[in-house]
């Protein structure tokens, strides 16, 4: 089913109807609306204005659309601030406050904010809780974009040293868990404790995780309460949040949308790929500048379905160019079509487009929408009429459990930031590698948290699981399939030390090993590894492993060993280039007997249920691998150029 | 005729009389002083000392020198920052006060910084405004460098909001008018308004730039009523003020200069050329190292000239190595005589040297004068020498009207950098790039402010008029020339929104396209556009326009209308590369029957009066392209390396 | 002899015994202690546990160890700094306080901080000034580590003030002195005296070398009270300090000594390389990534040797990857006992690794020492072993004055910072060229201070001595051998001001020239000397010089003097490529009669009194450049890879 982000408050009332029922001819089912609407929601203090929003309500539903209703706490007016400002988070590099005139100008660890934004919360929930128009509800708006989850404020401080004191019980627990003898630093009560913030050079990674974890928790608080309200006033909606990229929030994602009925993300391949990929050079950009990574979309498909494992919602759509990448391409030909296919068959349930219209106005006013401002058909909308006419003549079995699961791990990747120890360590990037592998290997992946229930998977792999959890270790090695883990794994205990008798410390029940050294090169100057015959670059990160009792796959340069296996598991002891892991992963699925699917260039395939999905990125007509007999529901054997196949196996 | 910098306080007074002497045997007729010297004119507040610069004027005056005097505002003393600290400017990136130890550290929006500058100016007015050796008045000194016209203090933001008040008159006009519903933005008062500065992520573009028009009215309004006050006690006497470079100002410079007979240009060629061109390679600056580019000097000479369209000065002129850039060569033999040469063609009055003689201390110790620190003749001393017999030779006709205007437009500018979309806009590069090809082709140009009168033109160059005015549309319609306009033109009303019926807005009637999207790109990937058999690279700025009626004369690469005209008006709907614009001005010219004189590498013509004059900054000799039969008053048709020819037509 | 850096307070005490016993079975001699553990000496205010420390110190003495004992100021407690905030630095870039959590977080300026700091020295002097088993003490730790020399605190700001007043005496002077008159800049009175931070645009140089002599003198004088209380109470015991690079202290390193018994350095060669050649190619940098480059070593032991003229200690020896640098290699097999070896050949009498046992939590849990955290030998250990039973087979001569003597001057490398004139302008870089010419050329240096005795070198080579004092002047004048001065040498007066008579101002008597220009170029776009036949590039410093009567041995491109000579005195009047330096530096020597050592690639000697040592940086073997009939002690006459041969002459 497809949607739209619509904003009544920034248009004629005199233009709704009209609006709804274009909405509904071009086939879409959802909208959602007034995540950015508190200034006119309760335009003074205690002084709420409800009738203009039943309104546009009403003029929605009665059209046929169903209403996804939202908490405006992303942008709190200008009033509450000057009534608090103690409300304003303050920025952990510089110490200034980071002031009113854009949004998301909130501090999690503030109690008055907390009790405003469950104010507001209350009264939206109250006032359509039991909306029959409204069929579910988006929690706030991109929580944690801007960098917005950690904040240096008093409150923060403030907060900060009573989670430690609840984490630790007494001042000196906290000084040996964080080795704080080491340069006198030392606390003699909870009150002294700073946060980890301007000091004179780098603080302790102990004090620095558990900031990282404070914080966290403060925004998985807030979001909690938040969803506790509108169920308590919404009775049979549910409720979603939409997601900026996962890696970019700074919070226990999982945790975060423990709550919630599905999650949903906010889909801009465009301006990803420009960020992403600014140190590209023209060869590499070029083919992707107007049709994104062919991973970028999957990997964040598959994680935000991978966060309460159910169908997930597409809730901003890319529809044209955006205005916010460094460099703004408009998409090539078909490829919002495309975006939104490849959604639906890495299991979403919705595709929204963020947004109707246009705005003339304000900070977007050069982010396309479906509309131009002034109610001409912007670009891509011919390509959601086709979209929804295909997406009509054909049912969609539910999403089915991959083969493969990947567990992905935010402490892991706060650990990379907090020790990076080599400039080239980059947890994000290598999770992206790892999928990458994946998917030129044309493998479905699940992606799942530390400590989840690994049963039924052929495969697991661990890019990297830094501070294994006793629950986590004990699901890997429960896991039924071939686990492959990543270097860096069991480094670190809870508090970041390095495990009694060193790394992989809780993993050494599934890896004998022990490691001994680590270095770590520039990314120009690699040694190697040598794996039978291939030989492949190894440098960011190389563990000296004493091997045990496993056997040994792959050796450094100098004949040391760089990668073992113990029974099912495999340990990786270096970051390698992407040869390596395609070798490797293809050869355990050959033993799994997990059939793998060879891909070259920007063909990518993903399976929903019995049907298989061959999306083309690339701008030459490619061969679909459907076996013979296939029948194909959309397209042909041969994929079209920015086009899509889709077959049901004979 | 000739100037020169001297600063009295500097020497010993009996050095003065010698130093007279010699300026005048040079033939030097101007000598600037006392724009640093505030605190030997009052050392303690409100005690004047006058006396040494009554002498330092007689002095000069007696050798026959005319003075040049100046307000020192730009330089207030330590007794005044300490008595009124409120006059320090705030930076609005950190938020930080800046501090006194330098120069400029005064804040347009204090009041009380008003009322001190406009004290010392109407004392130094009142002491010297008669003085028979005072042949003309300098405001203050290079206005609003060191990045000075914006400042986020506490008086900037009370500032603020009484301009919004006058600007908008209520605050729901001005809510209406900035699109503050988009985020909540909404404002219930005027004193609820906030700088934008140091919000949690960008802030709307109407915002900011309301914030430039109110900074750059702040710094009109201060010169305004420092011009009123000289004028008041300096009869007969002229006013100007030095510029530092104009787009660096951050104001609108034709304001700032609307109350001078005539604008000054401070010009360093060395200094500009190599921070401008920093990121050049070793083979494209090396040419150009000691010799600065040719046209770089140009273009502010011009926009200097179009101020006031009268003859400028150039007050301060490099005689030698500088101090201030990241590198700081000396000029190449002749250059320092060919920059003046190059200024007279353009239109000077007056070539003034920075400075005298190079100071032994403090901040500009290693900045070349004409005399040594020991007296001795620098190595410009005989090139001044020279530049004085060959000026005493020749009569310098009246400038003229030049065939072709470009119209520079300072709120483009800020539109590019409030909303630049893509990283590669920068309008003053659009800028430099436009008048590069008129200097390659030959053509004289006057630079003039939107809103001129263009009559007489017989091409009119528009590089982007983002924000037109009523009477800017209406002047452009009446242009008599053919006209050339370049894209993001109309593409916003004045409160930064797409206006109704979308761009180019107000410029319709000339032009009666619609701009239906917008995409910039990579400088390194760049799509392309086709004007005859020619292609051409295409890509920081790329508009889909509906061409409407008009006729098409270049197509993207996929077919799309790229360049279109309307009867007079060409529009170019995207950034194109230098080789496209040449050919589209070359076409132009020949059709409104200018006559182009096509340029090779580093010579440069200019026409003043019934003279030319053929620069050529290269290290080799060049063909002057004077007509058979031409008068040669200073060289020959054979231009020899870093020297001039100049010819009077048969 | 062998020592090592030991924390017992990191460790349980139960592991102290068997701990001592290893250290002493593997060769060690010292043992340095408590420099972090104020917090466990002192752990509330005013109440010390000594019980601990006591004990450790019992245990190590018992089992054969000499105790290095620290005054434990590099680390003050929680306690101390929320008693008295004042103690925190302030960042003078921001404006922000530099916060607890790490350490060096004081401020040498604060009276509070000094008080402090001399009375926990006090306290840890009574205590273990006579203890049997504390051979000698290191004062702090690594002083000014991380930029912490310099503070623009309000205590600083006071005592800048009040240090002004000592150096000039009335206010007047130092207006005149740093030529307040050029802006208007002058004081009223030295409480008008701002700290040359957070000003508009750049402050006078006069003003930041004072700030800067100030700076340095606080920490000066911090050092000497410590030493002063040290020697009252430890009776017959040595005084050191462990510096860091010297070039990065920001203080006067030989007033820093002037002090100690002799100095000690910190020594991390791979960390080192990886930041100071980040930005070599990979070309350039794998060869040295594992071994550091051959002369980053030899120049710091050389100048540390030279802070006291005494055989020095290595205090902390790099045993393995480190956690600090951009990338942490391995180091290459051998290296730990090479780098050991280099030290003993310039004069070491001591290497202390840092350290015993690797810290399992805490900042440097990645950072290796000469045991695992888990009791195991680490990669250094045999090459431990190995060092120390050569060391106990060789009996180390004195070190003897070497032939060459270097001047290194940190007031011209302030000078450089502060008014760099070109952004290729780097004094260290200088420094480090004119030391690698003497390497390649196999030639001994002494590095001494401006002023110091210079009798008995046949080579004198000054890199850049900016503000020669007269004492400095003269000595040079009194040298007994050649003396080579390298540009921007006495470019200035003691208060950053243009000598009367221009440059070289004091040193004119040696060298009868005149500077009568600089230029400086982009490192890209060099021009040329030629000496002979030789052409060599000469760009980042440029002199135009009048040569009087010097004889000129090598001109610029234009003809100009480039590289003049005045009897036994040569001045280069230009930063040049490397082998022009060693093209003159070559010469020179022979006509001194001092023997020459051509040395290709990553082979070096260094000679200790009757011996010489050949280091092999390289991965390939090396012949050394040993006399016929030479006695090898260790090794042979080819070097083997990352190995060294040591020689009598027969
Ligand atoms: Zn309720
Ligand atoms: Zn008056
Ligand atoms: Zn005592």
């Amino acid at each position: 089913m497809l949607g739209v982000c619509y904003y009544p408050e920034h248009w004629p009332e005199a233009w709704w109807e009209e609006d709804a029922r274009r909405m509904a001819a071009l086939g879409l089912t959802y909208v959602r609306i007034a995540e950015f609407a508190w200034s006119r929601i309760e335009p003074d203090p205690g002084r709420f204005e409800w009738d203009w929003l039943d309104r546009a309500i009403e003029t929605l539903g009665k059209a046929g659309l169903k209403v996804v209703m939202c908490t405006p706490t992303a942008t709190p007016p200008k009033w509450l601030i000057d009534l608090y400002p103690e409300i304003l988070p303050v920025d952990p590099e510089t110490g200034r406050t980071r002031g009113f005139g854009s949004r998301r100008h909130t501090d999690f660890s503030s109690p008055v904010w907390h009790r405003e934004a469950m104010r507001i919360s209350t009264a939206v929930a109250e006032r359509y809780g039991e909306n029959p128009y409204v069929a579910g509800w988006q929690t706030d708006n991109e929580l944690c974009c801007h960098d917005t989850a950690i904040s240096a404020s008093p409150a923060a401080h403030a907060g900060f040293r009573t989670w430690c004191r609840e984490q630790y019980g007494d001042i000196a627990a906290l000084n040996a868990a964080w080795g704080n003898v080491f340069w006198s630093m030392e606390y003699r009560s909870f009150d002294e404790i700073e946060m980890p913030v301007g000091a004179v050079t780098e603080t302790s990674p102990a004090h620095r995780m558990a900031w990282r974890r404070y914080s966290s928790d403060m925004v998985v608080r807030f979001h909690a309460d938040m969803i506790a309200i509108i169920r308590a006033h919404a009775p049979g909606r549910w409720v979603t949040h939409n997601f900026i990229p996962m890696p970019e929030t700074g919070v226990d994602n999982h945790a975060l949308a423990a709550d919630l009925d599905f999650a949903a993300y906010d889909n801009y391949p465009l301006g990803r790929a420009d960020l992403a990929l600014a140190k590209s050079t023209a060869d590499e950009f070029a083919p992707l500048m107007r049709t994104g990574h062919p991973d970028f979309q999957g990997i964040l498909f598959d994680q935000t379905r991978g966060l309460t494992g159910r169908p997930f919602w597409v809730m901003e759509q890319q529809p044209g160019p955006v205005n916010w990448a460094n460099h703004n391409p408009r998409p090539a030909p078909g490829m919002v079509r495309l975006w939104s296919w490849e959604a639906f068959a890495h299991g979403a349930a919705v595709v929204s487009f963020f947004r109707w219209r246009q705005a003339p106005y304000a900070q977007e006013q050069m982010h396309a929408g479906l509309l131009r401002p002034d109610c001409t058909h912007a670009e891509a909308w011919p390509e959601v009429e086709q979209l929804h006419a295909e997406l009509s003549a054909i049912d969609l079995p539910a999403p089915t459990k991959a083969p493969v699961a990947i567990i992905v791990d935010h402490e892991s990747d706060w650990l990379g930031q907090i020790e990076q120890q080599g400039r080239g360590y980059n947890y994000q990037k290598i999770l992206t590698a790892w999928y990458g592998t994946t998917r030129r290997l044309g493998l479905d992946v699940d992606f799942v948290a530390p400590g989840a229930d690994l049963a039924g998977y052929a495969m697991v792999l661990v890019p990297a699981l830094a501070l294994p959890t006793v629950e986590a270790a004990a699901r890997l090695q429960a896991a039924d399939g071939l686990v492959l883990i990543g270097p860096r794994s069991g480094a670190k205990t809870h508090d970041v030390t390095i495990p009694e008798g060193l790394a992989p410390g809780r993993l050494r029940p599934l890896m004998p090993i022990r490691v001994l050294a680590v270095e770590t090169l520039r990314p120009d100057c690699p040694g190697s590894i040598a794996i039978g015959n291939a030989s492949y670059a190894s440098g960011l990160w190389r563990e000296t492993i004493e091997p045990g009792e496993c056997t040994v796959l792959g050796r450094y340069e100098d004949g040391a060993p760089a990668v073992v296996r113990h029974g099912k598991v495999h340990y990786l002891a270096t970051l390698v280039e992407d040869a390596a892991l395609d070798a490797i992963v293809a050869a355990m699925a050959t033993e799994a007997g997990v059939e793998t699917t060879p891909l070259n260039g920007m063909l990518r395939i993903r399976r929903r249920g019995n049907l298989t999905f061959a999306i083309n990125y690339g701008a030459e007509p490619a061969e679909a691998p459907a076996p013979e007999g296939a029948e194909f529901l959309l397209g042909t054997r041969t994929v079209a150029p920015r086009d899509l196949s889709i077959w049901r196996a004979a």
